[in-house]
């Protein structure tokens, strides 16, 4: 049978799937990832994993349509290098795509974890196949995937889709993880969120979060269940978030303009509590021949998405048509 | 002799070209415009004067590899439909490439002038082949283009590369002519120069440009000009501009991730003085990562851009592999 094979490899575990060529889903798993010893076992674990399923799914490794690896780190599309990952404990530039092939017998592709989710959900989820396509994740950080013509924009250094890093806050009120200020990840994150309430929370002394403020144990999914239910300081930093979102979509809407953006994450979940906001800020700053066509949508695939984007790029890159 | 032809056409008038299958410029001219009876020459002008050239330089117009057309206005590139062009005299929706096929038996494709500018310069020009290349052109207005994977992004309504109207002064100072406040065009272009040197002239009243302020007839090259002999208004309105110029630039940064960004147009003939200040605000600005193997060069193919982007398009769409 003629299988790709695709995982999602994460710090804790990994999503593996095993797909036909029409990137049908036939048979999912996990298993634990294995971060000891500099992280020197995942792709080992991972391909004796796929290897269990041979004979009962009919299949050889070796004889697949081809491997996709989405990793949590910095890669080097176009050699496969993964530049470093410390969710996996690994230091310095590991060639992921010679390594697993040379493993497996099969042709292999890397991307890293955000790209490969938003290829997912353009090819598999929110996104409906839909060729122009934006994936906004909000978590901890702000990920994101960009899509254009259906294949994802790596750009010249691999920073394309890094969207976290748009500067909204030209006040650059608070430091960034990649070093500068200002970022969509600073003001639209679950840390983001927690930021603006710790700015902001002298001028609203009344709100419910204000003690959790003071005690440094305020969480993103507090600031949102707070805003649903009307606090003052919670609704004045959702609507600043969705600001910030908006002012970083429309700007992208000019750059490769999308025909859907897609939210993701944990912060997502507020659902279109946050999204209508954020529309209402997004109509206004729009370039208006950009205006049509646009949808927001939520993500369908979940945690599945990932590993529906690692086959994608199977089928986009290995398989001859 | 197999040839491409390219035309780019513009208000006044259009640059015409014949290329060989590998980009090579066999012959270049120009015609006059003729805007008359809501452009309806216009086509057929083109088309003749290609015809004029057949017998001297070896070739038919309907057995060319294909034609390519740059248009002054908003263009479907999928459907080849022009949306209504001013400087043509042109209103409403017109098949471009299906009418200029049917005069002259040739395949043909059309984009707007920008983007093919766009094109010639990453293909022939300053872009050196790159891949990945940005166009900012400075004059009335900041017209654009962006490169990906060695082709334009259109996005799903045509709007990708407008990237004069990013949204970069979040105070809204200036009324764009998109119909929004805030775009870079509204304080980095010529007008946007002029925009600025009013808005802040009462905080430097012994400038030299007063004025011209106050009669309305300062002009970006006095400002230009004004700035490298010193004078403090104008010194201002030049940083603010790069400052400008630079968020816009560090966002498409971690959109697309360019190897180049070229700059065209008018106001570049500041030349180094410009891009000198544009890369002092871009290294506070950008995303650390991304700031490696990205250049800033100046536009070398002047006005023919346009017609080298012209024939780009058509070997890269209607030439068989």
């Amino acid at each position: 049978m003629n299988v790709i094979l695709a995982a999602d490899i994460g710090g804790t575990s990994c999503k593996l799937g095993i797909f036909d060529e029409e990137l049908n889903l036939i048979e999912k798993w996990e298993i634990p990832t294995d971060i000891s010893e500099e992280g020197s076992h995942i792709l080992a674990d991972v391909h004796d994993s796929f290897r269990s399923k041979e004979e009962s799914l009919n299949f050889k490794v070796e004889e697949s349509l081809g491997a996709g690896l989405g990793m949590p780190g910095p890669v080097d599309f176009e050699k496969g290098i993964l530049n470093g990952c410390i969710n996996l404990n690994m230091k310095g530039k590991r060639s992921i795509a010679t390594t697993f092939r040379e493993l497996s017998g099969a042709a292999t592709i890397v991307d890293n974890d955000a790209n490969v989710a938003a290829l997912g959900e353009q090819s598999r989820g929110a996104g409906h196949g839909h060729s122009e396509v934006v994936m906004i994740t909000l978590g901890t950080g702000v990920g994101g995937g960009v899509i254009s013509g259906g294949r994802l924009i790596h750009g010249t250094g691999g920073s394309g889709g890094e969207i976290g890093h748009i500067t909204v806050d030209f006040d650059g009120r608070f430091q960034c993880n990649c070093g500068k200020k200002g970022c969509l990840e600073t003001v639209a994150s679950a840390t983001g969120m927690v930021n603006l309430a710790g700015y902001h929370s002298d001028d609203y002394e009344n709100s419910v979060l204000s003690a959790a403020v003071k005690e440094g144990t305020l969480t993103s999914k507090a600031i949102v269940d707070a805003a649903m239910t009307g606090d003052p300081l919670a609704e004045f930093v959702v609507e600043e978030a969705a600001r910030y979102l908006a002012a970083a979509m429309s700007n992208i809407s000019v750059i490769t303009n999308p025909g859907y953006f897609i939210f993701g994450g944990g912060v997502s979940r507020a659902g279109r509590y946050l999204t209508d906001k954020i529309k209402k800020y997004y109509d206004t700053l729009i370039f208006p021949p950009a205006a049509d066509d646009m949808e927001i949508a939520m993500a369908e695939l979940g945690n599945d998405a990932g590993m529906y984007g690692a086959a994608t790029l199977v089928k986009q890159y290995l398989i001859k048509k």
